[in-house]
């Protein structure tokens, strides 16, 4: 009886997957603000010429570079394992796999990408790269890439987490990396931002636009910067989750796969598992494909497929995706890594080809996932993850009540050592939960009703 | 270029390895109040029988049972790794290896006894194991195993550490286990300590007195006591680090090996990588095996071979040992697992016979070292596994010196993503050095001068 298949470092993908190339309707461009497709050049004061290519990229294998594969070999392949524990406790016919992205030394699947960006910016000459971060998952994995690679890294981290969270500030800082609170005083947007508002918590979207500032504005020109989930090239990087699982299913002698299941803020981890499934669902096989989002912020089961914005002033392109409106402000859940208004461009033109089905779980039911999770199968997961442990769970109880042998696999993105304090309120019963009116809806996308529209509409949702 | 060398589940060890078989010195026996042999029939209300026949077996092997394996393989064989990273950062010909116990779901090597111990209890029918924990590495070990066995965990924390580390008592309580500071109301020996000082901070002898007590005065007899460290079974449960590296160096085309390090507090990670390499030395083999200690506590360089109790108290029998006296007080240095008076006695043993060098170091060098190696090979390590880290790092640049291809062996026992305090003081510059004085240690030796001698005393030191 198997609990953890295990792939030797040969098994480790020579290519990334690339969905752009298979999905039914073609992605749409960003846009400028004029409203024109936005073109590669016009990418390069941000990203290096590696970068921008595959994010624009009409091929459906894109070579893994060995040095890339060498770095990943350091934790990858990762183990798929088979949850027996939780199929007890649940007392389901389901058999459960996950697959698990935790052990990675930043101990998410964060560094799949971080690894990939750090060696197309060090191989085309940039010195230093800059990011943003939230609860700081991608910050600390892009400090660890940066030290393997000697690159400088500068990571402006949202001003509450940076008070709330200071041990991923020490990683990043033992990593070599150099980590600010966001606002800074050091970037124009920063400062406009401390001049109104000196006490200001910060958020994810005024990061973007001090990390991205930092980038054009070196002026030795040796910056470019990162970007840890939503754009192609990322969910792209992370495809070697996916690919490895299928091999590992297969090792376990599964001959289907009924429901693929990863949270969803950004979508990277979502899309590093789901895609190369969605590349067999295209094809004809039958399965579910579930990308699952906190209930409070609902962006794929409540949010329109829009043009928007991808920070909040408009310093990125506008991306089609399904958004909740960039004004948007999440509660704050511990799933920090969840609370974004969009959604990846790829995920969401899956989604609106009816190939994804999202599912939105609230904060108190993926805790006591997590928590059964824990003392089941021994691992304790991320805020973030416990939405996927949440919707497997669910999917495992609906085999039961239909009697079915379904195959379930779901992606452990994370372990949950540096964000304790959830499990903590919840065990403490004082966490709450929290969902999103469609009066608070409709006010935030009043401001982005004269934005362009996707077009052609897919009949989608 | 292999960086990472993994076994298939398949190659989990079946037996233990017991290094007392094979002692020059046959072990000698702990000892009660009485100066008289204590016999195994004496543990039997704090030890299940499993267990005791494990610290008194003279037999070289010993089977490892079918469900303990089924509950390693959820994240053994763990791989180990070629340092090519720090190799380079040191310009050093030496080939530096270290086996990653760091990846269980508990972050260290601890799991690897809490199994055993776990499963052994719940064989015989035993309800609920108390312990004590000083930082917690070993009580959320523990209660992690005991999720899995479905057995209550009752975990006495060092006060200081519990007021200090809450993260470490979430991660207990995750589990479902329940964790109190000690000293504690709780128990006749956190009572009285409290009556005298009513904000005592603890330490790991009055912990150790309160979770003995807790599990003989169970008025339902349905609870045994667990110990982390020192003790021959605790020890033998480890063997599967070193069993499992040997199978990796051969893969990996080694035909020698030089040095073998770990870090050492009561022995248990050290001797877990170390034994099954002893017994190599023992039958011929030319390598030099290191346990490393902390500067501020040095048992083992600096402490004399004798009898000394394993708490405080004196609610352990005399064991034969290397010591500082059970009154000594160690510096808070970060490394919390390594402040401890005295060392296993089959450490303690082997160090006797001359088969290990034990070296200390303080803990500027080994945040020094842990820093290089995160930077260089991605891994924040645990501020205990630094010490092992330190040591390999003067090994590779002595072998720079001689200008010698050795081969170095270190055990990686675990990350310090729950102890980042350390790194923060380290990079901050206010981490401080001790060392022990002679006039101090001679204090504490003073306690102990009228107690049993080992007899007859080997040559080693």
């Amino acid at each position: 009886m198997k609990t953890r298949i295990v792939l030797s470092e040969d098994d480790l993908p020579r290519q990334w997957y690339n969905l752009a190339a298979d999905l039914p309707t073609p992605l749409r461009p960003p846009l400028g603000p004029d409203g024109k497709p936005v073109s590669p050049s016009m990418l390069e004061p941000i990203f290096p010429h590696g970068l921008i290519e595959q994010e624009v990229s009409p091929k459906r294998w894109i070579d893994i570079p060995e040095e890339v594969r060498a770095v990943l070999a350091r934790w990858r392949p990762s183990p798929l394992h088979r949850a027996h524990g939780l199929e007890k406790a649940l007392g389901t016919p389901a058999r459960i796999y996950y697959k698990n992205e935790s052990l990675s030394p930043a101990g998410s699947h964060k560094p799949n990408t971080a690894v990939a960006q750090a060696y197309y910016n060090k191989k085309e000459g940039v010195k230093r790269l800059s990011t943003e971060t939230g609860a700081g998952q991608w910050g600390s994995a892009l400090a660890f890439a940066c030290a393997l690679f000697e690159i400088e890294c500068k990571v402006f981290m949202v001003r509450i987490s940076f008070d709330q969270k200071p041990y991923r500030k020490i990683m990043m800082e033992t990593w070599g990396a150099e980590c600010v609170a966001s606002p800074s005083g050091e970037t124009k947007a920063g400062r406009d931002i401390l001049a109104s508002d000196p006490g200001s918590p910060g958020n994810l979207a005024i990061a973007i636009s001090e990390a991205v500032e930092a980038a054009v504005t070196d002026p030795q020109h040796r910056t470019k910067y990162a970007l840890g989930s939503v754009l192609n090239h990322v969910l792209l990087h992370q495809t070697v989750i996916g690919l490895e699982a299928k091999k590992q299913l297969k090792k376990a002698g599964e001959k289907r796969l009924d429901v693929v299941i990863g949270c969803a803020g950004g979508g990277s981890n979502f899309a590093g598992l789901a895609f190369p499934f969605v590349y067999d669902k295209i094809h004809g096989a039958k399965m579910e494909i579930i990308p699952v989002e906190p209930a409070s912020c609902p962006t794929m089961t409540m949010g329109p497929f829009v043009y928007d914005i991808g920070d909040a002033s408009g310093m990125t392109p506008l991306l089609p995706m399904y958004s909740l409106g960039h004004t948007f402000m999440p509660e704050p859940i511990h799933a920090g890594g969840l609370r974004y208004h969009g959604m990846a461009p790829l995920v969401s033109a899956a989604i609106n080809d009816g190939l994804l089905k999202p599912r939105a779980i609230g904060q108190l039911e993926c805790f006591a996932g997590a928590v059964l999770f824990a003392r089941s199968e021994g691992i304790i997961v991320a805020p973030e993850t416990s939405h996927a442990v949440a919707c497997a769970i669910q999917e495992a109880k609906k085999a039961k009540e239909e009697g079915k042998e379904k195959v379930i696999l779901f992606n452990l993105s994370g372990h949950g050592l540096l964000d304790l304090k959830g499990y903590q309120d919840y065990l403490a019963g004082t966490l709450q939960d929290h969902a999103l009116s469609r009066e608070v809806l409709a006010k935030n996308l009043e401001a982005i009703k004269d934005y362009p529209k996707p077009e052609p509409v897919g009949a989608g949702k």
